[in-house]
């Protein structure tokens, strides 16, 4: 075993060498910490890492394993927390200002799920303020002249630069697809409802989600199993039994899958590298995949996200509004007094816009399709630092509630990894992952 | 048994003779038509009536149970449905002109569960206009010239005149304790959640409760059991194992109940027969009952409940307003204008009051009390058939979503009946039923 090469293992490989104690946690996160001491500061991928912290936890862990204690899936496995999740041993800042310094005392559901499975919870990974659109300091590791995409930056970064084999963000519109794709890894936003916000900064109850990020699918489905689970402090989780996502997404489709290529309004502002991609696709896919064309109500599906994504943030920032409006961004504070004007009818008849789109979707995947095949964003990482990107291609998916994943399968003409989407009816978070591997294997057999 | 006083029959009683073959649903049915034929001409309780088709299901049954067939546990019994709960074999009229002739093809959740039961659906009852505040036709059967309330008008006028043993309403503001307190019976309110509004009106998802009216606490108890269950189609219902409401509201209070008498600035309303009669009630529970002080935040209940019944009224009446806002009472326009300027910070800001301001309430039951003692209304019903009177002493409990019961336990200085409301905590119904039965044993005991 190269124990300078750990940090390039995944969390299952990883996970399952601490359990057979062939390597320590703590030979884990050392090899992790040294990628981020090699690579970081050009990265920039953490808001707050105390590496001697991280051992510790580490060792803790290794400890508690040699007493011959019960262990848990991601035992010993270092994550990355984005800066939105409250940790009871880490500053929570939310990428603002107004939060500098902020030490929660509990932890988000979400973290305290993952100490309960064992993980080594590396540090913070970096945010744009809120979750908004401001962009913190990271780069993308393609190209540190070019946006790592938000508002998950740091975590998206943090992996695909090796520097932990996974990490959790969220996603509002496109926050954890987009950055993904732009990174190259793979981002999975689960159902709605399904991952617990409880103690993550709110930008909109409606459209929040928790999102994942992994370099395997086989990690994605692990991490998942972890992390969905009936909370009662977030309203919009329903108790139901654990859900074998690894189970689920290793098993082989029962018939080859079919994909519902859609190319959305959106499909305008893709590059060629996009549509060359999505052409190459569609060729080796063959009668697997057939264009499909988004029925005419869900071309609004943009206007509505935008009314209840005001709406909601203009509530969840009432208190920073009437305090700190000056530590805003302008983006926010633009947001925030345009969803202070929406009128409560708008609002209303925009939520309830969400269930017959949905159940629209649903009939199509009933009638043919495993998956929905459409890309994760418009082109790769855009260059630059001052826009984290177009979250566009991920707005209707999010607004539904629909779970979705992308997969860096393509490549830009200059390098840079691009994702392409899958999306599938709320609830059939397993059959997508188990879509998306039989494509990943699809594929690389070319 | 005198079959010409089936009428006044409670639905325990008749259901139990039934069940035995005492009686059949036809004779009892046919009690309630004399009934109704004998009084309904000075009360106008009923928005549809079919007594041949009411006899018709009677007979029905009648015979389903004599080819020895299960019985359910309201087995020919009938009930009177407000007419804003859509039945798939009568006319559901909402008590609107723009509805007038409308034929609905289904059944609400509700009246399904109770088909399920067993019952006969007698007919539809008045409801004002949209179970809003636009009188209907309905007279207070104990003086004719006083409001029955509202705006389940018909449900509590058709159980206090004895055309019935059950009805159902619904309650937004004080739709069913009011109008049952008016007319001297019992109504109750469960927990918002408990049974589902699926096809049943909408003024406000928040705020819509379904109602329950019957004359005596075994019915209401009988009642609440048959409609209590999950609703996919009710968003606010959840799955939950079925209460045994009877057995639980049967039980002996372990300790003797105590009382939190609460005044809310409501109280400078009330009338001398009111202040009276609870002076009365104080008096007679001595040490059980002990004033307590509303904490302040909840002041402001009256108007998150304005805010919020505007916002989603206006929403749910949209296509009303479009299409046919010449048709609405003048108290409906005005409400829809009003709610139609709701700003969605505001909407949301007053939704955010209710878990908190029900969790300073939980506390007070956890510390000490086992209901909340209050009046279901300033007065007995006022004179006059132009307002349906003033809701204004269910509007606390009913934006926090608590179970509330009217008992028919004073009377005014005229002769008119007045209620006495007892308010639980959210899911405490059972155990509210429990307190509200030892409260009329006790004052029956003078």
């Amino acid at each position: 075993m190269d124990l300078s090469n750990l940090h390039l293992l995944s969390a299952t490989e990883a996970a399952r060498l601490i359990r057979d104690g062939a390597i320590s946690s703590e030979q884990l996160v050392e090899a992790c910490l040294a990628q981020i001491r090699a690579v970081d500061d050009r990265i920039h991928a953490w808001a707050f890492l105390d590496p001697a912290y991280a051992l510790s936890q580490a060792r803790a862990l290794d400890q508690y394993r040699l007493e011959g204690k019960p262990t848990g899936p991601l035992h010993g496995v270092p994550i990355a927390i984005k800066d939105i999740f409250d940790t009871a041993d880490m500053p929570t800042e939310y990428g603002s200002p107004i939060h500098a310094g902020r030490t929660p005392s509990r932890d988000a559901t979400p973290v305290a799920l993952l100490r309960g499975a064992g993980a080594v919870i590396m540090g913070k990974a970096v945010t744009t303020e809120f979750a908004f659109l401001s962009p913190g300091k990271t780069h993308n590791p393609h190209n540190p002249e070019h946006t790592p995409g938000g508002s998950s930056s740091g975590s998206a970064a943090a992996v695909a630069a090796h520097m932990v084999p996974l990490a959790i963000g969220s996603q509002t519109a496109g926050s954890t697809i987009r950055p993904a794709a732009y990174c190259g890894v793979i981002g999975f936003k689960p159902t709605h409802g399904l991952i617990s916000r409880h103690r993550v900064s709110p930008l909109s109850r409606t459209l929040d989600h928790v999102g994942l990020f992994a370099r395997t699918l086989d990690d994605i489905a692990l991490l998942a199993e972890q992390l969905v689970a009936y909370d009662e402090n977030d309203p919009d989780t329903r108790p139901g039994a654990r859900i074998p996502y690894s189970t689920l997404s290793a098993e082989e489709p029962p018939l080859p899958p079919m994909f519902a290529f859609i190319k959305t309004p959106m499909w305008e502002r893709t590059d060629e590298d996009t549509r060359d991609g999505f052409a190459e696709i569609a060729q080796q896919l063959g009668g697997q995949v057939e264009e499909v064309e988004l029925f005419p109500s869900a071309n609004d599906a943009w206007q509505w996200h935008q009314t209840i994504m005001g709406a909601e943030v203009a509530h969840n920032f009432e208190r920073e509004w009437q305090n700190n409006r000056a530590l805003l961004s302008e983006q926010l504070r633009g947001q925030i007094e345009r969803g202070r004007e929406v009128l409560a009818v708008d609002y209303q008849r925009a939520l309830r816009q969400i269930a017959p789109m949905h159940d629209s979707f649903a009939e199509l995947f009933e009638q043919r399709y495993d998956a929905i095949l459409t890309p994760a964003a418009p082109s790769a990482a855009p260059k630059g630092l001052s826009s984290t990107g177009d979250p566009s291609f991920c707005t209707l998916w999010t607004l539904c509630g629909m779970p979705s994943i992308t997969l860096p399968l393509l490549q830009s003409s200059d390098g840079l990894p691009m994702g392409v989407q899958l999306v599938g009816p709320r609830g059939g978070d397993g059959r997508l992952l188990r879509t998306a591997r039989w494509l990943s294997k699809k594929m690389a057999e070319v």
